[in-house]
């Protein structure tokens, strides 16, 4: 089965935003087995959103678009399709309730336009929306489907499971043939290195697509097999994992598409260990990044953010003179944060980051870009000095990145570092 | 003049990778007055290709489309346009020249396959590549414009201006319709209250077009005007956005684009106030917004991320009978982390949130999503209690937003609070 993608909306023809929501939905549908054949943005004009209907349906048995189903007067979605289907909009009285009720639970006026989002196209199923006021819809039409879903991110991604368990019951997914997939990520080496190391692997697998993708203090593998044979393409893909990991060493941090932030925090938990974070330049997105996850006040106990001298000896017991006599953004400030964090906190581990993130503040001795982070367990501390890339945000993220990979490595060589 | 955009390679339709480049295609096509009204994301398959371009060339006047013009087997944009314009591929000297020189000056051999990047389709001009190996190539046909350039962003970016001198040259840029815009922006007011209170305005001027985007804790309002009269743009801008402005009164932060921390930014410089922050739920995130900006130092002394209750003792003087009576969660906690760390860091401002981001750690009466978030300027504390929607992310983003337009309503407000 071959899908296409509609993202509707006019601010995504503009040069502020791009269509992420089909990242999500590609993977989702690949899953299935469904390949993704044509992408298309268009705006909020009822033509062109009819015209896009009409050729995907063409084309494809699957449309999936989503945006425009919003309560203002430019969000044509549903009316477009109608055109395209020479259906109606009606009333219907389980979405108006869903609204109501919303509302209510929110204790918000509702607006009356809000009431335009009940009207939904004659023969339409309804996808429950738990997080917003726009339902989903399912319409079929001469073996052909159309999905719309909501824009905002994290209500399409909710409703997926609905939609997902439409797809499933049908006879054009049993075919068999899926993709199967692997996601190998590498922190602390650079794009041009893991190539190197991993080009002479996946030039081997004839049968599987490899893709290289970097983000600042980050490189993703992305290993792909389409199969109707699911332990043959799980052998490969393994294999393949295998040798890359191997290859890679420990800068590999995840075989299975883990976020860094995943595997720290099951690093912290598997040992029972606790972490508390002084930060300077990094300014508590480190704090932030380690309490992503639910349920991290197992392991995070807290931090400061200091970005004042005073602070700095005030909460975190750096001595003044330190700093004055070595700099606040220097090796041995760094290890005063982490040890001072750690033991203020009472934390199994304490991190100290200090650093220069531009865009001014730099010298020719310490330049823009200029990170010292130190990781202390009470018996030792380590220190390791960065001079990241790029501007203020990118030098603040990879600051970050290389923090919590110190945390990771430190439980790789948690044996060797109680020997110190 | 009106432009679609074509972005071409299999791996854009994959989960991930985004077409970035039409980001860049839009904003200066929109300089020159040419509006952009779909684009496509297609693999590399012929007929795909061939398709794409018949569609595009149907509707509008300019086309322009990146990607798929490498010496391997499947880059075939060259051949897809051809099939649909009825032209010939034909060698080309001038870039056969070009081609091999770029491999005599990196010294490496070059492959048979890349003289085939010297293949043009009949009648077109070439667009010179300094970056790369794949020409650009200028299109005309029945009055229409064809431009294709290569995928990589670098070579894309630095081929731009030979298509815009082209473009510039044209009658129909020469008319001298160009786009006019203005962005407002709005915190703390649901969607469908600013579009009730914005629609009676916009719909009253048929020349402009209004876009209302929503994200979490924010809303913005896109005013776009395409027109050959700058002073008559900018009047008609100034009183839209004049008018809606009132309607939206206290909730409106920026007129200008400006993102709620340079708003923020501002006010604390313009009034010399400093602040810092004692957060829960958020941990971090509301220092690490004060300090997206450089010079954020000026304004913003520190922070604690007090996750543990023993922290919001030892680092922000919360008394701990506060915390057992009245629970972490509770506005009085919020008032003392708010008074506590403003004493600490010796601010004008002092922040204090606390939360239930979740997912778990709700209960019936401190649900998740529940927030306290207090502002204390030593005189007074004002404290707020919000009940957000969401997942885990969404409820601490929508706090943290609603602390920065917190300070920022302070300022707005400075002389009556002082009153109190």
């Amino acid at each position: 089965m071959k899908a296409e993608i509609i993202a509707i909306g006019s601010e995504l023809l503009t040069p502020h935003r791009v269509d992420t929501n089909s990242l999500f939905l590609t993977e989702r549908l690949n899953r299935l087995g469904i390949e993704v054949t044509r992408k298309v943005v268009v705006g909020d004009r009822r033509e062109h959103l009819a015209g896009s209907f009409r050729e995907a349906l063409e084309r494809v048995e699957l449309v999936m678009a989503m945006g425009g189903l919003g309560p203002t007067e430019d969000d044509l979605t549903r009316e477009a399709l109608c055109d395209v289907l020479g259906r109606k909009l009606i009333p219907h009285d389980g979405v108006m309730r869903a609204i109501e009720e919303r509302f209510r639970r929110f204790a918000r006026p509702m607006a009356e336009n809000n009431r335009k989002q009940a009207l939904v196209p004659e023969g339409a199923s309804v996808l429950e929306n738990q997080r917003g006021t726009a339902p989903g819809l399912w319409l079929e039409e001469g073996g052909r489907i159309v999905v719309l879903l909501p824009g905002p991110p994290n209500e399409l991604q909710a409703m997926w499971p609905q939609a997902e368990q439409r797809l499933e019951r049908l006879g054009a997914v049993r075919g068999g043939v899926r993709l199967y997939s692997r996601e190998l990520r590498v922190a602390g080496m650079p794009e041009s290195e893991a190539e190197r190391r991993v080009a002479p692997i996946y030039t081997q697998y004839a049968g599987a697509q490899t893709t290289i993708l970097a983000s600042p203090g980050e490189v993703q593998l992305h290993l792909r097999v389409w199969s109707a044979d699911p332990p043959a393409a799980a052998a490969m893909l393994n294999e393949m994992a295998e040798r890359m990991a191997l290859a890679l060493g420990e800068s590999l941090f995840t075989r299975a598409g883990e976020s860094l932030e995943e595997v720290v925090a099951n690093a912290l938990n598997a040992q029972g260990a606790t972490v508390a974070v002084a930060e300077s330049c990094t300014a508590g997105l480190v704090a932030e990044r380690l309490t992503r996850l639910g349920g991290s006040s197992t392991y995070f106990l807290g931090g400061v953010v200091c970005y004042s001298n005073e602070l700095k000896s005030s909460l975190v017991d750096v001595p003044p003179e330190l700093i004055e006599v070595k700099g606040a953004v220097s090796a041995e400030v760094a290890v005063a944060l982490a040890q001072g964090i750690r033991r203020r906190a009472g934390a199994t581990l304490g991190v100290g980051i200090t650093g220069i993130a531009g865009p001014g503040g730099g010298s020719a001795e310490k330049p823009v870009g200029l990170v010292h982070i130190a990781l202390s367990n009470g018996a030792a501390t380590k220190e390791r000095r960065f001079h990241f890339p790029g501007d203020r945000e990118r030098v603040r993220w990879q600051a970050s990145q290389l923090a919590l990979d110190m945390i990771r490595r430190y439980f790789l060589f948690a044996g060797q570092e109680g020997k110190k």
